[in-house]
């Protein structure tokens, strides 16, 4: 699957759906040379079973077996179980296909028997035929709580049971003081053969911020050799998607790409961001890469995914040298 | 549902899917008036899942949600789930359709936040519109192990996986005396009030010895002022289901009603055998009704229950009064 002249070591760290597809791109271009790093703050238990959205949906993305249409979940998906659950009078609100229950029964059990979400996510992945490789943040259990107006809820109680509606005030990582990077985590952002780490058009607050709560992420990071690279989620002065613009909005951050390299500053070497907010540029102190970064096929992905590790090379081409570490 | 005449109370004792057929019959002549206690000896923890096949056959069957082709498991079931469950090098021996599923994961709900077996069974019921009680023989854990030429299987790995290939030895109820009957069962069996229990026709061995083998059930039921009916699982010199006349044979015990009567001796009042079995009725020291015990349709299984309620009474009438307690 790998391109002629795309042998480049890359990490990608992403959340859900957005940041799934720019994975896709890039795992289109390097293959096996792709690492994903994958938020783990909206795994919830529900119905005695362990559940990690964001990890599957990058699993199924790479796969080709998510839904194109819906966005989330499993193509060809069924809903018996849903049916089954209602009829028995059984919580309904978290939408599990019958397809999609296999992944979160086989996750249960292996979480049960001692083995790690880590091995559970490599083991999925080759059986799935995927060559890169995929971890989540971190084996521990990291939790996304949401303070809103109606009280702290629990990141899918928050986003799924009440539709994101709520009023959010802040947002916290519990557990995430205690919790470890998954083993190989740290390992591969300090690899000196890495070109570049890629921060995808996940939310930055929702789904990269749990990533770098994990302690020693962060760090590794600001003294990684790779130019470590945001893809703004903002297109035309507003976030792609809904609940990131709203979830700005009630944090009192304006809607910005400057917003966003604000939030990564210190973090990273250079941000991508739309053709169509190209006036952002002179409020971002940072190199920037103007381009298309709306990702409506195939096509989209790759081509992005070319453009941002083209910017990377030329970031370190430009300083003379791949960084010593630190970042300004 | 009940029909003029047959108001009386009764007690059926089965396991699964013979079982239920005449519990089903019982159902339609007596509605609410219907008990039915239930093996558990059958019941396991898989992927992480407590599932109770005889339990739900019965709610199943009972609620006109069966497969009336396959046997067993219900009408309309789909398997996406095993599908992507051998997609992910999941363990796939026991079959779980998508719909029954449902089952699985609100039981093991229910059970870990502490609620009984039986309340889940009350509830299901309910939810499914069944007005008979439907009781588990025991909230405790009781597990049927089967002594094989291939050493101890755990019931659904002789009787699935193994597909009841290896020759019995011995049968054993694991925690069956550390158990207790279900809350009800024994005020149940004591009711004096009640006009017949029935033992349905199910592998006496393997599906009605574990509920005999919980504490108290045989004591309750040797003092029980109604007479105590076994339906036997023989037709035409051999049993119905396979199984049955597999294990009987490895076992030492003839095909016959009169081995039945005797497994029961010192238990039971009478005996239903069939038509085709007459000359098996001089070998037999009981009261012996002799008629059709096939059941094909539901018209044979509510002809079938009314014939053992209207047996029971005449019991009771030869000896002039219910029975003052004890057995031959």
């Amino acid at each position: 699957m790998s391109m002629a002249g795309t042998s480049e070591k890359v990490i990608a760290l992403c959340g859900g759906i957005g940041g799934a597809k720019l994975a896709l791109g890039l795992y289109r271009l390097l293959g096996a040379n792709l690492s994903v790093v994958v938020n783990t703050g909206d795994d919830f238990e529900h119905l005695g079973l362990n559940i990690s959205p964001d990890l599957d949906t990058v699993l199924y993305t790479l796969a080709d077996l998510a839904d194109p249409e819906r966005g989330w979940g499993r193509a060809g998906e069924t809903w018996q179980f849903m049916r089954a659950m209602r009829d028995l009078g059984g919580e309904s609100w978290f939408q599990l296909g019958d397809l999609d229950l296999a992944m979160h029964v086989q996750r249960t059990g292996w979480l049960r028997s001692g083995r790690s979400l880590s091995a559970f996510a490599g083991h999925t992945a080759s059986q799935f035929g995927i060559t890169a490789r995929i971890l989540p943040m971190s084996d521990g259990a990291v939790r996304t709580i949401v303070d809103t107006d109606e009280g702290s809820l629990p990141f899918q109680q928050y986003f799924v049971r009440r539709r994101g509606e709520p009023v959010v005030r802040a947002i916290r990582f519990n557990g995430a003081q205690e919790a470890s990077p998954a083993p190989g985590v740290l390992d591969l952002i300090a690899d000196g053969s890495v070109s570049a780490i890629v921060i995808c058009p996940s939310n930055p607050f929702l789904s990269i911020d749990p990533i770098l709560a994990v302690p020693g992420i962060t760090a590794a990071l600001m003294t990684a050799r790779a130019p470590v690279i945001a893809v703004s989620p903002i297109i035309g002065g507003k976030a792609v998607k809904g609940p990131t613009a709203k979830i700005m909005e009630e944090l009192g951050i304006a809607n910005a790409n400057s917003s966003i390299a604000a939030h990564y500053r210190g973090l990273i070497d250079g941000i991508v961001i739309d053709e169509t907010d190209v006036n952002d540029c002179p409020r971002i102190d940072l190199p920037v890469l103007v381009t298309g970064t709306m990702m409506r096929g195939l096509a989209d992905r790759e081509r992005l995914a070319g453009e941002i590790i083209a910017f990377a090379g030329s970031l370190v081409q430009s300083s003379g040298a791949m960084r010593a570490g630190g970042r300004r």
